[in-house]
């Protein structure tokens, strides 16, 4: 059979050996002869793979014991509002530094339960793409803000932020949704981060919140009882029946990057492959990204066609080639390759032999 | 192979031909060459998923037009915020009949976000079992109130509405979690129906919502955007990532009902599974039952031995014969069978065929 590879942005193609492994065991899960989808939340297997993943997110991250690991039904945007309604208040101060679409909706949402200071002007509607990653003033921010918020990666702009941001000591919350477990970072540096997991953390229904333990329970307002950090971080995240076959599967594809080396080995592989195609259209008159060498994303990578009336017969041919779910986002157009950890270099190697052949077929 | 039985209230036992169809083609969905948990909630095979979906809900529960179905991502306790929050205001009054555990929970949490009256005394801490169910007088009712909540299942205490309460004409909402598509309801008697999914509809990650079209949109405060009924309604539930799995897991039970003859097909075969098991304990000197006849539920049948002492060897040997996850909640003690629509009749016949053996060997 061809092999299939998927690009798609999220939700996204999972590790071959994590799905072998859920198929082995989906009828009889932990010789309980019951699947994991109809285990109790409370059950004693269950619980151990509660603890067994907390405990691989703290190694595989170097998470220290001032912060919490949280897991919360939804996705990030839930996050979206839960991060002022904990952290801030609507007397109070944040920064949000918008340099692309998800960190836009962020602090739109931010908005009402906050005064935002935004270092950037709030985007058009419809949206246009922004280039504008690091684009501020620091010495203009508020420094009684109670955080400073950013999108550590944007997937429609294909950018990505490869160091911290200045801001002039105002505690680091991020949005770490499609850049998390794909390269080091120091969980020190961040007040809060969170993820959705269907990109890099399994499948779509948790987000991870990774918070100094300080931070949570001091908001003053009256929250429901699951938007507040304090329900998660007293009950192990499991308040209420969580997403259990999410959780599992996370724990799947957590212990796949310890198997495949760790964060560190995920980065180098990220970066060869990320590396590999950029070059390739660089190089080429047949394709183009005009983003700034210095902050191109290593996870998601857009591109064009110079002749854009050749995009149908693209999406078309690359599908039928076995290489899915290239279409770029509709308010940047043009194509898109999600490169994230599950996706191998054989991939992109599959890739850039079809961009090679299709260029010569249609030049 | 011994047939195993999984009796647990949940998340609870899926249909075996269901986990069937999820493995068989847990690699290859659609024909997509990608697994169903790797699929864009964007691409067209998902959205004719979340069509068909629709579609069938509508069909099993006759649905009409002034109906919206909502998928929410998380269980039912973020449903006892979202509620008041879209229903109600903080100086505005709501109806809760409490009768349970589940039903207590939802009153405290609405009392955060509007004037609560409840007919019932606040239930004390340690919780104490209620039996309470339709014990209040409908005259004494505030008519003007915006609603009238009320748990239509309870799983600890194993009771059971089997009639409408009696709301003075405010609107009725309910929380059907435990006992939705077990049973032929009339959705046109109420305001508001939810349900999480891990018991009939699937598992766990999503509630199910029915909601009269013109209650949506009417909330006065400012809601974070997931809080908010309007965003489901606007955007088919798919506004942000919703957990993809879990609804297409959701999309076979469904059809699973379909094929089985329907939400009456499902009345059939629990009521006499439920009739079967009662009356194996209320003819037995050995198990009870103590809870009225006229309220005990169909879905969640808990049960005593006389002699507690027993209870260790009970859950050791019923375990060991196949018969899974039979403890009771901590609350109440005992044990507890739950046996909702995916378990088979045949589960109900192994479980009193062990019952009467441990009775033989231990009596």
């Amino acid at each position: 059979m061809m092999p299939i590879y998927n690009f798609s942005a999220g939700p996204a193609s999972l590790p071959a050996a994590v799905k072998q492994q859920i198929k082995a065991e989906l009828d009889n899960w932990q010789n309980t002869g019951t699947s994991v989808m109809e285990v109790s939340h409370r059950s004693p297997e269950f619980k151990t793979l509660m603890i067994e993943n907390e405990a691989l997110l703290r190694d595989l991250l170097n998470i220290s014991d001032d912060y919490a690991t949280l897991l919360i039904a939804g996705g990030a945007r839930l996050q979206y509002a839960m991060l002022p309604m904990n952290l801030s208040a609507p007397d109070q101060t944040t920064i949000y530094h918008v340099n692309g679409y998800w960190g836009s909706l962020a602090y739109q949402e931010a908005e009402k339960f906050c005064r935002v200071h935004t270092t950037t002007v709030p985007p058009a509607k419809p949206y246009q793409p922004q280039h504008n990653l690091g684009h501020y003033e620091p010495q203009s921010l508020p420094t009684d803000a109670d955080y400073f918020h950013y999108t550590s990666n944007e997937t429609l702009e294909g950018i990505q932020w490869h160091q911290l941001p200045d801001s002039q000591g105002v505690p680091l919350c991020c949005d770490m949704t499609s850049d998390i477990m794909t390269r080091v970072i120091d969980v020190n540096d961040y007040a809060m981060i969170y993820a959705s997991a269907q990109k890099n953390l399994g499948i779509a229904g948790l987000t991870l919140v990774i918070i100094r333990k300080d931070l949570i329970g001091q908001h003053q307002q009256q929250l429901p009882t699951l938007m507040d950090y304090q329900t998660y971080f007293d009950h192990h995240s499991a308040y209420n029946t969580p997403p259990t076959f999410v959780w599992y599967v996370m724990s799947l594809v957590l212990k796949w990057y310890k198997q495949q080396g760790g964060i560190e080995a995920m980065q180098a592989a990220n970066r060869e492959k990320a590396g590999m195609l950029y070059d390739f259209i660089d190089n080429s008159d047949f394709y183009n990204n005009r983003v700034e060498e210095a902050i191109r994303s290593e996870v998601n990578v857009p591109f064009w066609l110079n002749d854009n009336n050749l995009n149908e017969a693209f999406l078309a041919e690359s599908s039928a080639a076995g290489l899915k779910a290239l279409k770029g986002h509709k308010a940047i157009g043009g194509m898109r390759a999600s490169i994230y950890n599950a996706v191998p270099l054989a991939g992109i190697e599959a890739l850039i032999d079809f961009m090679r052949k299709f260029e010569k077929k249609h030049a």
